[in-house]
This record gives C-alpha cells, sequence and structure tokens, in this order.
C-alpha cells in the first residue's frame, strides 16, 4: 500500500572521497564534511576508512553521513590516509552487508575500498572466481574487485601493475577508491562513467565523486582522473598510471541532466550552466505560449530558470516541496492515497491562478508523480499545464549504475510521446532532443553515455545477474 | 566552539492542529499529515492526543513528526476528537517534559492543550496561583492556562465562560486547541498575533496555525479564528463564542516575512505573493545596477523573485543550500570554522563569477551568516554584492513567540545600517521600510504586530521571567 | 497469548535514596550506585534529582539504571543534595509521565520528591485539591504529595509544619525523600510501612529504602527513620520532627518474606536471617519425611536452606532459572506455552532423580507457575514433590504497595490449602503460620502490618481508585 | 579507569544451534529458545540463519538474544533448516564484522556457518589461501573455514569428501553446525574439546552445544556428537560420517568447572554432578576446620554444596551477587575504585559474622576479585577465611577457545600456592587436584584436554596469531 515516490527519481549508485595527508589535518572530519556535501549521492549507508599507520579503523552504517557519525567516532579515527563512502538508498532490501568501505586483509596487506557504478561483467567474474574456490560475503561488485586485486596482486610486480590487471578484467562503470598500506589510490573506468576528480588542501592530495565536496573541505580543484586512469597518491606525491584499458569518454550524460549537485563541475562542464542551458534549448525546441515557468522541485528548477531565459516568459516559484518528508513516510490509508503526494508537495495558488503555465522537469520516469502535480497544478487555477522535460524520452534501463526498474517500468518505453501527454493529463508535452541535451554541458571535455535514451550501451550488457548472494539479513 | 546557524535565524515556537470527526476518518493519521504540514513551525518535539470515548491517548517525544511517529503508535490512537503540536528546536536544553500537547485532569474532567504564542504575563499569573498553592512541573505557558481553566471552571457555569475568563486573564499572543471530554476548543488572542484557521474536511472541523495544513489533508479553508474568538466545535456543530477580549487585529507581520509556509493563506493574504511583493517594493526603494538577482535559500527565494521581477534584473540561482544539513551538525575544529559555512552553502560559479549580484534575505539577525555569505559569492567571482532584505531593521526583541537572543545580540539594535554594510561586507545594503513592508500582504483583513521593527508592543511587556522553573532535565 | 511470569510474583513500588554532601562527594554517582542496589525493588523507570545551588537539574527515563545513566549525565549532575528513585515494572502501560523523582516549583520553591508506597487517600485528596483548581499530570501520588506540600506551605510557618501538615492529611504507606532548596528531608508514614534508614558516609548523610544501599556506597548505617518521624538534613545537619502522626509500627512484613535484599538489615532484623528463620519454623510446623530440600529461585533460597538446617534434610540445589530472561520475552506459538516455563526453569536431574523433594518457596500468588515447576520436578524424576510456602496463604489484596491483582487472581483467596495443593500437583502442602512468621524477624524493633494475610489493614481502606488520570501515553 | 570483572573470569567463545524441521515448527523461535538457554556462552553479539528453499535469510546483531530479536523479525525468519549463534563479549573492540552466522555464497551455493573453538593453525590457513588470492574480511576462525570448504568442494565429489578435507586442514577445536542449501551438518573436531549434541523434537532433528538447549525446546537428548564425527542431516534423515580424524577424545574439562549450564549433560556427565563432586574432592584434599561453607556465586556454588555435604561443615549464603550488573557499568572514581566490587558483592552479615567461613570458587585467574571477596568476608565479621578452588591452578593459557589473557596475567603462572594465599589475603588456600578433578565427571565417555593446567596441549600450539586482519570498525 506504500506508495514509493522513489521510484518516481532515478537514482544513482554512490559517491566516493579520499584523502591522503601531508599537513596533519583531522582527516576523518574532512572526510566526513566531503560525504556530506556527497550525500545526495546515496542516503542509504555511509563509512569512512582510516589507515592508522598500518592497521585500518572504520565505521559505518546505515543512514545518512549525520545520524552515523559523531565526535567520538571521528576522533577515533586518526590516519594519514582515509577514504569515504555514502551508498544510494534502495526500494527493497537494505543489506548492512552491503555498506561501504569495504575492509578486508589479502596478500598485499591490508586494504580499504569504495565504489560508485555497477560492473556489468560481475556475475561472469564471480562465477569464475567461485571456481576458483572464492567465497562472497555480499552482492557487492566491490567484493569482486577486491577478489581481484587480491590475485592480481599474486602475479604482479607492483601495485600499478595489479590495478591496471584488475581494471582490464572488469566491465562497466566505477570510480574506485582505494585506501592501501601507503597510499590513496583512485580508479576511473576506461570509459569515465562515472565522475572522479582530484583536489589539493594545501599539500594533501583529495579525490571525490564531484568538486562540490573539494569546495566543502576549500580544496583546490586540480583535474579529473582521466577514464582508465589510474591515480596513486604516496609519499612521493600523485602519480598517474595508464591502466592501458582508456576508451573514448563516455560520461554519464545524467549527471549533468540530475545526479551531480549543481554546484559541482564534471569534465570541464557547470552541472548548473548545463542544466540552465538545457531549459533553454528546451525553450527553443519546444517554445509555447505561456504565462508562467516553474521548476519541479528541486530537480527541475535549474532548467526552469533557463526556458524561462530563453523564453521570455517570467520564472515563477509555482509548487512547495515539504522538505522534512524523509525516508520513513507513513501512508495514508488506501482510501487517501492522493493525500500522499499533496502533503508532499503543494502549489502556490498566487503563482498559478488562472495562468498558463509550463512545469519543466528532468526527467519523467513512471509518470505518476508527474500526472498528481499536473492535477494539483489545475486544482489550484493552472488554465493549462505544459509539461516540458529537459532531457529525451528515458528509455533504455542502466547497466551502470542507475537504479531503473525494469524496461516494463519505464513510461516512455512503452508509450508514445503523445500517449504520455495524455497519461499525466498535461497540455502539451515536449522533451528535449538527444541533440539538443548534448550541447548542453559547456565546455566538456568529454564524450557522453546516452544508452538510456538511445540504447547505445558503450560495452556490451548481459543479463544483468540479479542477485549473486540470494538471501539477506531482514 | 559550535557554529549554530540558527542564531542566526528567527525560530517561532509552535504549531497547533485539530480535528472533530464527524465522518469516521482516522483522526490521528489526519493530525499526524497536518503536522507534517506544519513541521516548519518547530522540530523539537511533537504529539498527539486523541480523544477516546472519555480518557485521552496521547504520544508525544522529542524529534520530527516521521521520527516520533510510526503505523503502531497512529493505530493506537483511535478516537473521535484529536489535537497535535509541533514544537521548535531551542538552542540550550530541550526539556522532554515541555512537549505537548499537555494532558491534564481537573474538575471539569480530563483535558488536553496545544498552544503556539508566548504569554507575557506568565510569570505574575504563576506567582498568583503560586500563592494559592498550584505547583508547576514545566515551564510551559501551557500549563499556566490549563491551571487557570482549572480554577476557572469552578466558578463559571460552562466551557464558554470558564475560556472566556481564561482569555481575560492571559495577556501576550496565543493560538490554542484544546481537546475537552466532548469537544474541540480553539482559541485565538485578542490582537490575533499568531494565525489559526478553521477548516472543513467533509462533515468534520479542522483547527490550524496555517491552511497549508489544511491543504495538506485535502481539507476546505472555511475561514480564520478571529481575534479574541473563541470557536468550539462538539456534536452540535461549530459555535463562536465572543471572549470580550477582542482588540485590534495585530498578526505578527514576521508570518509573513519569515515563519509561514509560502503557500498558506493567512488572515486573507497570500504568504507566498507578500514575500514576492516585498521583493519587489525592496527593488522600488533600493534600486541597484546589477546583473543578477538570488536568493539566500531559503527564506530570500520568494522576495529575490520579487525584486527581479519589478527591476528587470534577471533572477538567479546563485546558492545551494546543502538539504541533509540537519539538527545535529558535527562542528570542524576550531581553526577550519569557515568549512561550516562552506558545507552549508556553497555558490554556483556560473551564475555569480563576474556579475554584480542581489543578494536578498528575508532578514538579518546577527549578521554572522549573512557575512560569510558574501564572502562565499566574492569567492566565487562576484564583482559587487548587493545586500537586500525584505524586512526592516530588527531592532527589538519579540515577546510573542519569536526566540531572538537578547538585544545585544540582534546586529540592528546595536549598529546603524552603514556599520551593518560593513560588518557584512557587502558593496550595497538596503531594508525595505516598514511603510513597504505593511503594503504587502495584500488583501489582508487584519493589522499588524511590527514591535520588532519599531518597540510598539501591543501589550505591556515585563521584563521576561527568563525560566520559571528554574532546573531542567539532562 | 503472552504469559507474563510477573503475575505470579508479588512486586512492590518503588526504592528511594537521598544524599546531603558536606565531603565534596560526586553525589549522582553515589545515588547512582545506591539506586543499582535498590534495582530490585523497581524496574520500570529510574531518575536522579541534584540541587545544583538553586536550582535542580535531574534525568530520568524508563528502564533500568544503568540504561538510563551513563559517564556523560552523570558528569553533567553537579550539586549538594541529590535524590534518587527506582520504579518497579507494571504489567500494563508504562507511563513516562510517572518517573520519578518529580520535580516542581511552588511557593517555596523549587524541589523534588520520591517516593515508595501507597496512599489509600489519594482519590480523596485529588477530588478536594481538584474542588480547589488544581490540576494533574499523573496518576502518580507524588503529584498528590506536591500539591498538599505546595499548599500547606502557605499557611506553615516552616517547613518542619509544613511537612507534618501534610504527613497529618496523607494516609497509606509511605517512605518518602525530598529535595529542597536548601536541605534534604526523608518521612516515613505513621505506621512505618515502607522501610527508610539513615547513614553516614564520611560527614555526609544518606536516606536509602534499604540499607544495602548504604553499603553499597560505603556509607555507615545509622538508624531507621522512625513511624512517622520526618527529618531533615541541612547545613546545620540532621534533626527530626515528629509529625504528631506516628502510629503503632506497622512494618510490611513482605519486606522480609520478599521484597528486600537479603543483605538489608530493617527495623532492626537481618532479612536474610528472617528468611531462614522462616524456612526453620516451616520445618518445625510442616515436618516431612524427603531425601533433600531445594528453593524455587531466588524467592525460596534462603528458606529452603533454613528448612534443611532445622530438618536435618540435605539441601540441595534442584532447579535453575535462566538469568537471561529480562523484560523482553518472546512467547512460543500458543501450542506451545509450556516452553516458557521451561526456558525461565530447568530441573537438576542429578539432584532430583528418584528422590522425594521439598520445594521451599516464598510465597504463592496465582499458583500457575508453581504448578508448573511441580511438573519440571516431577519430569525430572522426582518421587514426590512437597511444597512448603515461608509465609501463611496471600488472601487480601494490599493497598499499601503492593501489586496484587484482584482478590479473585488470588488463589489462597478462593481456594482451600488442600484444592490449591490438587491444582499445583504437589504430593504435600504446607503454609508457614502467621504466628511463626512473626517470629523470623529476630530483633525487631517494630510491630507488622499482616493484612495480606489476615485482612487487618491499619488504615480504613476504601474502594480503590482506579486510575485518576484515565488516559495514558502510547 | 573502568575495572573490567570479566577479567577475573573465564570467557568461552561461543554457543551454536541447529535444527532441520520434520515437522512445521516455527524454526526461527526454537533457534531463539536455543539460543535463549546457551547465552551463558556468549553475549556479545547472536544471530539466526534460516534457509527458506534455496535463500537464506539472517539476522544478528550486537547484544543478547533477547535485545536483538523481536516477534516481526522472527517471523520473518521462515525456513525448514535454520542455524544459531551466541559469541562472547571481548573486553575490547566487539566487531560487529564477526558477528555469527557467517553466510556466504560459494561454488556449492549458499550456506551458513557457525562456529564454537578456536583454530590453531588458522593464521597458517590464512597465509596460504592468501597465497592463493584470498581475501579475507573478518578476524574470525569461521571465514577461515567458509574459505576451505569452498576449495575444497571444487576437488571433491560430495560434501561428506567437502567436509572431511576441510576437517583434515583445520586444527585446534571447533564445534560446527553449517546450514547448506538442503542440509543441516554438524561436525566436531577430532579431539572432540568443544562439545556438541544431538537431539531430537517429534521427527525433526537438533544440534547444540548442550544439552539444556534440548531441554528448553522440550527435545529429546539423542546422543553426543563423536570426536571429529561429521553429522549430516536431509530429507533422508541422519547420517553420520567419518571424518577419518578423529582422535582420543579431549573434552576440554573447563566445560565442567565453569561453563557449560550446570543442567547440561555433556559425553555422558551431569554438569551439576560433577561440580558438587569436585566440591566432595576439594573437601576430602584440603579439610578444614571451620563453621561455614560459601560458594563464590555464581561459579562456586555447586562446588561449595559439595564441600559442605562431604565435610558436614554447613551450607550457607554468604555472599549477594547484584544480578543487575550487566556490561555497561559505570566505574566510581578513582579514589573509591573499591565500591565496584562492593555494588557486585554484598556478604550476608547474619551468615557469617563470628565464623570461620570456608568460601569456594571454581577458579582464580588473576586473583583480584578474589581478595576484595575476601576482604568484604572480613568486614562483615569473618573470623577466619578458607579458600578452597574447585579446580587446579590455572597456568597455561588456552588456545582452544577460552579468553585467557596473557600467562602473565595468570596468577598461578607467576606464583606459588602460599604466595596467592597472602595476595588474596585467606587464611588457607587449597586448589583441588588434577586427579581429584579428573574423577568428578562421573560417567564421562571421554577424555579430557587439562592443558591449562598441566600445559599437555593436544595440538601444536604455534605462536598464536594477534589478529590476522588488524584494524576494526569503530
Amino acid at each position: 500500500m506504500a506508495y514509493d515516490f522513489r521510484l518516481d527519481k532515478l537514482r544513482e549508485e554512490c559517491g566516493v572521497f579520499g584523502i591522503y595527508d601531508n599537513d596533519n589535518h583531522d582527516i576523518a572530519r574532512l572526510t566526513y564534511f566531503g560525504l556530506y556535501a556527497l550525500q545526495h549521492r546515496g542516503q542509504e549507508s555511509a563509512g569512512i576508512a582510516v589507515n592508522d599507520g598500518g592497521t585500518i579503523l572504520y565505521h559505518k552504517d546505515m543512514g545518512l553521513v549525520p545520524e552515523i557519525f559523531n565526535d567520538v567516532v571521528l576522533n577515533h579515527l586518526k590516519g594519514k590516509i582515509a577514504i569515504g563512502h555514502v551508498r544510494y538508498s534502495t526500494t527493497g532490501a537494505s543489506l548492512r552487508e552491503n555498506a561501504q568501505p569495504m575492509v578486508v586483509k589479502y596478500r598485499g596487506g591490508q586494504i580499504a575500498l569504495a565504489h560508485n557504478g555497477n560492473l556489468v561483467n560481475a556475475a561472469e567474474i564471480r562465477n569464475k572466481l567461485e571456481e576458483n574456490g572464492a567465497i562472497f560475503q555480499s552482492t557487492n561488485d566491490t567484493e569482486v574487485i577486491a577478489n581481484l586485486i587480491s590475485r592480481y596482486c599474486l602475479t604482479s610486480s607492483n601495485i600499478e601493475e595489479t590495478f591496471a590487471n584488475t581494471v582490464k578484467e572488469i566491465k562497466g562503470s566505477y570510480a574506485l577508491v582505494i585506501l592501501t598500506p601507503d597510499s590513496l589510490v583512485g580508479i576511473r573506468d576506461p570509459f569515465g562513467i562515472r565522475p572522479l576528480c582530484i583536489g589539493k588542501l594545501n599539500n594533501s592530495y583529495v579525490l571525490a565523486s564531484e568538486s562540490c565536496a573539494l569546495d566543502a573541505i576549500g580544496a583546490e580543484f586540480i583535474r579529473d582522473v582521466n577514464p582508465g586512469e589510474i591515480v596513486i597518491v604516496d609519499k612521493d606525491g600523485l602519480r598517474s598510471v595508464n591502466s592501458g584499458s582508456c576508451r573514448e569518454s563516455k560520461l554519464c550524460i545524467f549527471e549533468f541532466v540530475y545526479f551531480a549537485r549543481p554546484d559541482s563541475v564534471i569534465d570541464g562542464a557547470c552541472v548548473h550552466h548545463a542544466r540552465v542551458e538545457a531549459g533553454r534549448q528546451l525553450a527553443r525546441e519546444h517554445p509555447v505560449d505561456a504565462d508562467i515557468v516553474i521548476g519541479a522541485p528541486d530537480g527541475g528548477l535549474n532548467a526552469a530558470l533557463g526556458f524561462s531565459r530563453e523564453s521570455g516568459i517570467p520564472y515563477g516559484q509555482g509548487l512547495l516541496k515539504n522538505k522534512y518528508i524523509g525516508r520513513t513516510f507513513i501512508q495514508p490509508t488506501q482510501d487517501k492515497r492522493e493525500i500522499g503526494v499533496r502533503i508532499k508537495f503543494n502549489a502556490m495558488r498566487s503563482e498559478i491562478e488562472g495562468k498558463r503555465v509550463v512545469m519543466v522537469d528532468d526527467s519523467i520516469v513512471r509518470g505518476t508523480t508527474t500526472r498528481r502535480i499536473v492535477q494539483i497544478l489545475k486544482s489550484a487555477g493552472a488554465k493549462e499545464v505544459h509539461m516540458r522535460v529537459s532531457s529525451p524520452p528515458y528509455k533504455y534501463p542502466c547497466y551502470f549504475g542507475i537504479d531503473t526498474a525494469t524496461r516494463k517500468q519505464l513510461v516512455a518505453s512503452n508509450n508514445s510521446i503523445e500517449e504520455i501527454r495524455e497519461m499525466i493529463g498535461a497540455d502539451s508535452l515536449g522533451y528535449l532532443s538527444l541533440e539538443g541535451l548534448l550541447k548542453t554541458p559547456r565546455g566538456a571535455r568529454c564524450g557522453f553515455c546516452t544508452a538510456c535514451f538511445d540504447g547505445g550501451y558503450p560495452v556490451e550488457v548481459p543479463d544483468k545477474e540479479i542477485n549473486s548472494c540470494k538471501g539477506g539479513a531482514v
């Protein structure tokens, strides 16, 4: 009976952070603040691991960053190198066993790993590893990667080679930060599907999924990690290792559409600017005669501003989102389900009443919430509601870290635009073209994965393993 | 060492909600949703009391509404009449004993009370009551009111008279909802300083601090409770009792400036509209040559839009506020205090860089956060920062429910506008005039208390009792 | 479906503790340790209040002493005078509002009260107070007492008179400790039904329900508070005030039978010795030819030893009680209810098998658990089970602090001894005579209330008020 | 500063339980009750895993059995096969990662393992496994065993062979229960150092560390698992597999001295009876002229009874142990350390005063608590205190699951008996001889490991691996 708002939004898997300290910083606190800035990338669990001169200390749990850490815990996590992780909230069972960083002991010593992304050949590798005797305690790709590192360590002459070999074997998207006994390692997949950047705070190096985490701790942005690049920070400073696996750049375009924080700069392009541009382009592609442009909070606000700027139609604040709606939301009883959306959103009648409204959102997944918001606007007196979406129809499941349900649940997979318009009850509906979208990340020094729009997956995607460790904690 | 952001914002005391059911609704759930919509009025504690045919069942605790209630608790709270309360978060000790509704037994039976506001003669009444043998277990004004009701009950011929006598004795601001054995009662103070409105859901009556709570449960707005009015809902429907104490209307103007949710309509005026108007008026009073107008999130966003609309300067999104910053925020170590603000706010460089920025906020209390935000904007490349405040200088402490610290802490109490401008590092600073502000609540059928700006308190304010029950729970 | 073991045991209400410090002790910690030693008198809630030079700080919550307090809380509770309280666990709703000490502000300042006992005229006083305008927020007798103190304070010339007047009005059992702005007060009811003793730790005075709490903190036992005596400890030392209400001593005999800790000495008699003596006397009154004497853990162990010593039949350990059974016990599904008792108790087959067993318990309330234990012993091979009870048949409800259910539930109220024997399946059953029992507290300087055995209540007992504040927290 | 009582007692590692259901039992609840009965074997963490027709569901956490499980969780754990585990409480970091059962996926499917004991060659195997690429996520021996099973599965023709090969490789003590996709497996180490027995409940098979867990659920005791035996329960019933590794039986003698619950029967001998016999033998070996025999609660009570029976000196209850002392015990401030012991123990003056006391305890580890108890007895008026220990001096560290600190901390390792006597302040001190002790488990069908007394370890003990995964969760 519970209505899950989250099914109407796409979710990415995780955020990662790392620091190698040369300035006697309080690295656990810096990691904590970095994770705070990356919290939008995952609200299910969080963790920090530090290397305390040989041994790794860590703390991880289910919940938000501020719920998991306190002064006592942070004071305990002393060390020279730290990594951190935030993980997204699944709709099903949230396994505590899946919280990261994962801390393991292997031939090369004790390491901790934090991973953002998704391997498409994880099941295949698991099978191969199991055929060689490996056991798995979680359903995390991270555990697969740790096993590979352990095995390649045996046959490699140094960690550069170990990581390069590992990179050769795993397919899919990943931004990895790894804490080794004496170094901090960052790895980005050969296509650079997931973002990872390098910063510097005084003499210390920082790695983060997004530049906003650098800003949060006052670190200077240095550059993005390149696709297929392995960066190793140790006592000799930072060095780059070419994994030999780099391919043409294919950054996930959805980082710009929805995932990343608007104040981040990824692969050279400013996220907020890209979103405003997407709104502008949308106005060019799907102009409409209207009185006001509003954004669906929070995903559509930036693009709505762009639409307004381009079209000259005034920008307005037409919808209020209850910011206290959290993860635990008691549902109204069955006959009052519409209360659910009304508690989350309310219309600003004074902005809406009697007007022709353009509502901009970043995407439409199932369409359910969109339909209800259109109803709310009409109830508040909107004469017309023109829906504009700042990305193309989302038609193909993502295998690289976005948690879309099955293709069956993707409304654009199974319906024409006109059918969707009718379903959501809008007076018109316009999606941004892929060509238009690709122009928006101004200054981007990368190519893009657009598979969710056109099905052009950069790597072959097998039928995804459902769940290799089938059971689960209660 | 902890930096308390909250000291830079004004806080109101509480939100109240009540329902008298004639339709077999699940009243605990409706109250829960109503409180959810009123959560912005108080995040310290929340509670619901229901009348279960003679006895009162209740649940209250420290925390947010979704943290306190779950299905088991709500299912237990069955009844025909319910009231609810949310309470604001103090900076000091949060007494569990102060959570509301307060449930008491007296001569007239068992009642529950929930109160928003502040009595200025509470200490005086407490003294008088103590001289007659009363004891007090909390520092709540609600306990004072309950004692008065109990005493007037002894000498009154009906509850109308009991409540009217009580209203005559208490001075200050209050919006009260009371659950009696067979009725739901709402009382608004003689000046109507705190808001309270009446709604209807099918055949059931609802009372709420703001109309947004009516919207949340799908109830129809009927009217505001009048200053000094007592409304009683029982099996015979709703009737109005004139307390004989009503005075000229003096609604707290800060409800429009900052407290109320923008989608609420209070005493006839739309909050969001008033804020946009305040921005427009501000642009008229303090025009400036600039490239972009931004609002300080979240308080200044509406007025920034108005400023943009009036001035023609484009509206922009120049500041991002981390929405995961909650009540428990671990501070950076001392030498890194500025991290605190950076984690909460970040500038959108692409919107700001090289531009002359107008930043609009609703008010300046201490000025500390404002100064840091100006710094953030300048660091992000703003050529100029012009601060505009959509209310007059906040100079006088409030005795009617706003938690300002002492006058010493109010920057406008002790500094000229030019001094404040210099302190916050802005290139120019303009406050909305009181005359200008009073024009903004379009259609308001009320007068306003503007004491915080001009010192004109509607009732005599004695030196406030600091804390009648001095100790406190740890 | 839940089987409540506790219904088979009698429960007393509370334990109290107080200290007036003249040695710069850490009084919160001393009170904590004192309450730890009194934990057997109540496991529902606990609290400590300290007078911090004018204001009272306190902490109280539901749970066991070690669950409620930690170093942070105790470090916060600094002061010169402290009182503490433990409260028993009811079978029904446990109201957090009922946790003690109760802290109130009245004409005389701020005081804290902790109470063990039960007033028989509480309802009557409540009614009278309500008729004068008082309100009640809990169902505690303590709130009644606080109201009386507040009122008598108005007409008395000093606190001695205030307390003496209060004592005159309240009827029933009570051991009270009160923290006033500058003194620690202890009051014992006119019959001395509940115990209260005085100790000294260096130059500091201590009050406690039982002497075991003095031992725990290394304090020296001074004397018991006399029936009807008021002791006041302040800067001038300890002084005794005769309330003018003292009557002939009527200490609850059940303190010796079951409630008190065996290492305590109450009104001159050692509890453990009295129980051993009860066992001896039982052996004289109900001798039996048997092979082994065992006690039902833990209540019957002392008396079993006495029975063995007197009879010469060897003492044995025939039953093991699972010490991890706590307050939250998940029940077996319905068809396996007998598992419940088996998890709590198991027989030591090697002690029992083939033997004629004398099992001694302190009392039989409903008889249910007794019946099952007899079954367990027989299943373990006992040839005969002779039940011996170290107190007379429990026939009359207690109105002075023991939580017996209704008379209907008291098996001895409604059945002959032979009927009970048959119900519990024992081969013989013998109860200690009242005359025999009264001889057991060797050296006791007090008389005894034996109303539960003979119905001779020391004060008139009206139909007890069920619940003056009918509702309750969820 | 915290004084850890637990350092004065020996602690065993764990308890295990398993059930293969053929009767439609609620197996999660039965496992819960079984673990309740085994709680004395471990209070740090507990867990239950069930096989739900292919997938394994589990729940485990830190804490006591009743704290971890509730009806909701148990109702969720539906299945045909279940295993459970309780783990002891360490003095240092308690790793949540170490909680059991451990659930892993390997080539043979998904299995869950629960282990009691300690491998002496775990470090060696870990090294070998790491040399083949294995990674380790915990410091549990169980993870080592799971890896071996996974690897032997690859080369074995059936699970019998897989487990037999595993048994051949691991050295040390272990009682293992394993949940495979279609069977319940129990394995006991080749020396049978840790106990494991088989029971039957209707048509369902049960495995448990001790027979008291069978009693708790009403199951019938069938037999003990033999040293080196592998029992497999599946749809064809129970079959026994000889691992080919069985050796002469060497049950840990301390199971009889202290660990096991007195109502258990292990390898044919009754624990309670063995303890009583040890007391008898102690009286024969170290007679003394005294007035009363008391036991140190709870470990010395059984033997004290035996000493009394043999010597004819009356048995008494001279010490009371506060049963509410749990895992979280706030220490007195430094100058009051002796309060710590006084809060835990108090003497019964009426039993002790003026008497020559024999105090019996099961063992002396560091001697600290013993010294304080002797002091308490003397303070309570004991004329003489004669200490008697129902086992030989504990001189050699255990490598098979008993958590003794280093040899340096074992008082008997470094001191003569006379020196110990002087340290603890007793008037005389007598230890039971090893010969005497070995006679006490009447009817035992096993030999015993007595290494802690004589250093005769059944397998070679290398320098114990300190901590293979050195870091740890905070």
